[in-house]
C-alpha cells in the first residue's frame, strides 16, 4: 500500500491491495533470515500457490538481461516452460545448496520423484552479498529453505531480510521489495505482481521514481568508485492466462521498470527476469487431463507490460526505502537509503 | 552538437565532436528523402567505414528486444558475427526491395559474389510508417537505396528525414536521431555512437531527458487512444575491439536508454538493437590474413555500457526534437514535439 | 508412397497414405518452376491451410542449426509463435522479390493489412542454386509467387521443380522431397508431414538409408573438393495439438534426420527447420473468440519426435532419388543420383 | 587407440594417439566411482588446462540440444563465453554438492575469489542414473570432487567409471566415453577431442558405427517399453583458435554425431554440448595483459565441425563398448552392450 508506505508511487496503473507480488491470488513469500556478525544472508522462497509445485506445474519462463549469474533451473525451464518447485532466492556461494534443499524437500513429497516420474528440476536464483556477509563462510544450510517455506504467507517483510539481508544497492542497503499493478483489458482486471532481490546499482546512476539522486547520493556516501559486482533477481506473478512464449514477453519487460531507476545492466550484475502464471497449471502426469487453455489474445497484452514494468520499479522503490542499514562482515556497513536521502 | 542544438543533454559522458554516430571514425550516414503528398517514406543507410563492406567485414552483433518486425539478415549475422553490407533503414514493407537493392550492389561490386565466393547477407531495418505514408503504395524503389548511398557522409540531417520521413513517436513525428559518447577506460578514450530510427510511444508515456511529460502532451495531442505499431532500431557503433559477443552485451544496453524515454517495448513495437566495431575487419577470402586481435577485458566493459545507454537515449532525444511537422497520406498529420513541449 | 516409388524407406513408422506433407490434412503444395538454359530456379509454397493464412494463424516455431542463410520472417515467428503467410522457398537471390510478393498478396486479400490492422510477416525460405542457376540474373519475379500459390494441391511432384529446380545435393542433383510418418499417443494417430528443399552434402558423407555410400558417388562423380555452399530447408507439418515452444522443439529434431544422412551441418550450410501445426489457430482480430486449446502433455511427445526425425530423413532420401539431371548456367552439369547409385 | 581396442572405427579422419580427449594437450581427466551395491554413481572431471582453471580462463560454449537437464553454469558461459573451473560431471541429483566443492576449491586456491575477485561459475553437467544408483540417497559428498581432480591425467578409464557408473544406454550399460580426431587446415593440424557422459537411447533406435542394431538387441534385451529418462553430455576439447561464438558451432556438431547412433533427442533427455579451445585463455585480472588472437577464418573450420561429429560418435561407441555390465539398486541390472551383440 504505497500511500500508508509513504513512499513515492510510480505509474498511472493501481495497485493491488497489498502492493505486492501476493496481490496474485495463491501466491505467498517467506523468508529465512541469518543476521549475526559476519554472517548476513538468507533465503527467500516464492510459492506459485498453496498445492504441490511438483504436481501442479505453472507456467513460467525467464529471460536473462545480463547472464553475470549462476542460477540453476534456467535450462530446463526454457525447454518446457513450466516451474515445478517453489522459486528460491539466495547468495552466490548458496544455490548448489538451495538446490540440494529443492530436490530433498521434492522427493520427501513425491517419493516416485526419479523413480517412475521424472527428476525434479530445482529453481535457485541468486545475487552476491559478501560486502557485508562473510559469503566464503557458506552459512546457509538446506535446512534455512525449509524454514523459509514454513514462514511463506501473503503478509511478508520486505527489506534486509530472507535472501535480501546482505544485499547493496548504489552502494546503499539493498534487498527484498513487491510491488503489484492491476491491468484492465477488455473490461477484464489482472493482477501482475513483482518481487525483486535488488543488489545492484552505482551511487551516481542511481533514479528515483523519476527523480535523478545520483549526485546527492553520492555526496552522502563519499563513496568510492567500486565496480559493480551486484545482480538483481525480479520474479513477476500474473492471473492472467499467458503460456511460456508470452510470459517471457512479460519477463522482458522487467528491463524496462529496471532501467529507468538508472541500470544500465552493469557488466559484473546477473539481471535476471522471470514471470509465471497462475491462471492454469500442467499435471506431473500423463494420466491426468490437460486442461483446455484459452489464452489472451496477443494484441491485448499491452497493458500487462505495463504492469510489469511498473510493478518491477516500484518492487525497487520498495526494497530501497524499506531496506535498514546492516553492519556485518569486517565492520562493513550499508546505510539504508531512506535515511539518506530526503522525500 | 548538445549545446548548439539547444536540446537537452542526458548523462554525465561527453559527446564526441558531432554528438553523432559519425564520431566513430570511418562511419558516415546517407538519406533518400520521399516526400510527395501520400508518398512520406525513404532509405537511410550506415557505411561502418569508407571500404566495400563486403571484402572487410566489420565485427557486429544484434539484439531482439521485441521482434515485432520484419528485419532482414539477423539469422546470418548471428552466426557469423560480420556485417556484409552498409546497414539499411526503410519502411516495413520496402525490406524485400533494399535487400534485393543490396545484393546487386555487392554483385556489381564482386562479381564473384554468389560464384566462386558466398553470397551477400543483406542487412535491412525496418519501422511501420504507414499512418503518415500510403506504405501500400510500395513507393520505395532499388534506386533509393544507391541514391541514400551516395550521399553518405559525416554529416548528415535528423529528423523527418530518410527512413525516418514517415515515422511518429508518441503520436508527433519521430524519425532519424544520433548522438555520440567518450567512454574512458585505463586512461585510453572510445567514442561510442548511436543512431535511431524512432517510431515508437504512446503520448501518456513520454518521458525526455529524464522529465514525464506525458499528461502535458496528451492534452497539446488530444489523441486518442490507438495502440502501439510503432518500433525502433537502434543501431551502435564503437571503434573499441570489441568481438560479437561482446557488441551483443553493449547492443543490450541501448534497450536501458529506450526504457528511460518511458517505452515498456510495447507488443507490437519491433525493437531491436545492432552493434558493430571499427577497430578491426574479417576479410572475405581466407587467403588474406586474418587480424590478430586484443580485445577489450570484460571487466573493463562499463563504460562502453553506460556510453551505449546514454548516446542512444540522447539519440532518441534528438531524434524527437529535431523532427519537423509532415503531413501526409489522407490529410494525416504529425506535429513536431519541439513545438508542442516547452523547454 | 515408398513402395510405388521404389524408394528406400526409413524408419519403423508408417507412411500416410501420401508419404507427404499434405498427408496432414488441409496442407497443399505448389511450384512454379523456372527452366530454360542459364536460368534454373523456382519457387514452391507451403500453404498450412484452405484459408487465408493472415486471418487465421497457425502456430510455428523454426530452429536454425546452422545460420548461413538469409532467411525472412523468422524474428517475428520467434516472438509471436505463428505464421502469417504461406511458406514460400526460393534461392538466395530472390527473398527480397518474394517477401514483396508476399505483402502485396496479403494486401490484396486484406486491404486493412497496414491500415487498422498490423503489417504481414513475410516468411522466405531460401537455398544457393548459383551452380546450375545464373543467380546473379534474379529471374524470379513476384509474380512467379503467385503461379506457384495457385498451383497448390494435394498432389505435387517432387525433385528437380519449383524452389528445387536449380539445386545440389553431395554434388548430384537435389530438389524438393516430401515424405510423412504416423505416430500413435494414447490410441490417437497424428501425422507428421515434412518438406525438405535439399540442398547440401559432400559427396563423400553421403549416408542413404543407412548405407554410407560416399566412395560410391565420389568415384562415379570424380568429384573435386568443393567447399559446401548449400543449405537445406526443413518445413514440418502436424495435426497434433502442439504450441509454439512444442513446435520449437518438433523443429529441432529434422535435424537429426539430416545428421542420419551424412551432413555435419557444414559451414556454409544454411540448415534450418520449421514446423507448424494445423490442430488450431489464432484469429488476426482480438475481437473473434480466441480458441480453448488442450495441448498434448509434454511427456507423451516422443512418437512425434521420431516421426519428425524419420519423415524428413525420408523427405531428403525422396529429394534425392526423384531429382532428374539439370543442366544450366554455362553448361553446369547435376547428374541424377537415382542414375548413379545402384539400388 | 581403436585398432587396438578392437571397437568400430567412425569416419574417414584420423585419431591422435590416445583416440582421447587428452590428445589435446594440456586436457587431463579423473574420476571418482562409488559403486557398492545400491550405490552406483561418481564424479567425472575435465581438466581444460595443468593451471588455474578461475585465472586463466579458456573460451568456451555450449549449446543445449534437448533441455531436459539440470546443469549448472550455462547462464553465465553464455554470456561470458569462458570457463572458470574444471569441467564436471556427475548424477542429477549431485549437480548443487559438486558447484558446492568446486565453489570451495576456487576459494582455497584464490582466496581473493568473491571478495576483491568475481566470484567463480561453478560448470557442472548431470545425467540421472537412478535405474541402477540410489539416486535419493544422494551419496556423492563434495570430498569425492577433490578426489576425481586429484586423479586426473592424460590416461583414464572408460566405461562403467566416474560419473558413468550408474549410467544406462539403450537398455544396456552406458557411461564414459572418448575419441579424437585430426583435422588439417592450410597444411596445419588441429585436434578436435570428445568425451560423452552416455545414458541416452531406447534400444530399437540402436544403430553402431552405421549398423542398425536395434531388432537384434531388443530380441538380445526382451526388453520393455520404457520412456527415456537418459540424457547425454558431450564435451568437446581444442587446440584451435576458435572464439566462444566459433566453439558454440563446433558445439553444435556434436549433436550430427549423437543423431547417427539412433538418437531423436528424446524429451526426457538432457542432450547438451559444450566445447572449449585451449588455443588462448583470458586473465582474471585486467591488469594482466590480453592475448593477441589470431583465429581461423570461418570458412576454414568445416574439417573441425567432421571431427566433431566423428569424435563424437566415436567417443559413444566406445562409451558403450567400454561399459562393462553393473548391478544396483534394487538389484537392477544392466548388461555391457559388447556381450550382447556380435562384432
Amino acid at each position: 500500500m504505497p500511500a500508508s508506505r509513504g513512499f513515492p508511487v510510480i505509474g498511472r496503473l493501481q495497485a493491488g491491495p497489498r502492493d505486492s507480488i501476493t496481490d496474485v491470488a495463491g501466491v505467498t513469500v517467506g523468508h529465512r533470515t541469518l543476521a549475526d556478525g559476519g554472517v548476513q544472508t538468507g533465503v527467500t522462497v516464492i510459492r506459485p500457490h498453496a498445492g504441490d509445485a511438483f504436481r501442479d506445474k505453472v507456467p513460467a519462463a525467464a529471460v536473462v538481461i545480463n547472464g553475470f549469474g549462476k542460477s540453476v533451473g534456467l535450462v530446463q525451464l526454457a525447454e518446457l516452460g513450466v516451474l515445478e518447485t517453489p522459486i528460491a532466492l539466495t547468495n552466490t556461494f548458496s544455490v548448489g545448496c538451495i538446490a540440494t534443499a529443492q530436490i530433498r524437500d521434492c522427493v520427501a513429497d513425491n517419493p516416485e520423484c526419479g523413480r517412475s516420474l521424472p527428476t525434479v528440476n530445482p529453481l535457485v536464483f541468486e545475487c552476491f552479498d559478501g560486502f557485508l556477509n562473510d559469503i566464503q563462510r557458506m552459512a546457509v544450510t538446506e535446512a534455512d529453505y525449509g524454514l523459509a517455506l514454513q514462514s511463506a504467507a501473503e503478509d511478508f517483510e520486505q527489506g534486509a531480510v530472507g535472501a535480501g539481508r546482505g544485499m547493496s544497492s548504489f552502494q546503499a542497503k539493498g534487498g527484498i521489495g513487491s510491488a503489484s499493478r492491476i491491468a484492465t483489458i477488455d473490461a477484464k482486471t489482472y493482477t501482475v505482481g513483482a518481487l525483486v532481490l535488488s543488489n545492484y546499482g552505482k551511487p551516481e546512476q542511481l533514479v528515483l521514481a523519476g527523480q535523478s539522486r545520483g549526485g546527492e547520493l553520492l555526496q552522502k556516501l563519499k563513496a568510492g568508485d567500486e565496480p559493480e559486482k551486484g545482480s538483481i533477481i525480479m520474479v513477476l506473478a500474473t492471473d492472467a492466462p499467458l503460456d511460456a512464449r508470452q510470459l517471457r514477453r512479460l519477463a522482458t519487460r522487467a528491463g524496462a521498470g529496471l532501467a529507468r531507476t538508472g541500470s544500465v545492466f552493469g557488466h559484473g550484475s546477473g539481471d535476471i527476469a522471470l514471470a509465471f502464471s497462475t491462471a492454469w497449471t500442467v499435471p506431473d502426469k500423463p494420466e491426468r487431463p490437460m486442461p483446455a487453455v484459452t489464452l489472451l489474445h496477443e494484441s491485448r497484452i499491452d497493458p500487462l507490460f505495463q504492469a510489469a514494468a511498473d510493478s518491477t520499479e516500484q518492487a525497487i522503490v520498495n526494497a530501497l526505502l524499506s531496506a535498514t542499514a546492516v553492519t556485518g562482515r569486517d565492520g562493513n556497513h550499508r546505510p539504508a537509503l531512506a535515511g539518506l536521502l530526503s522525500f
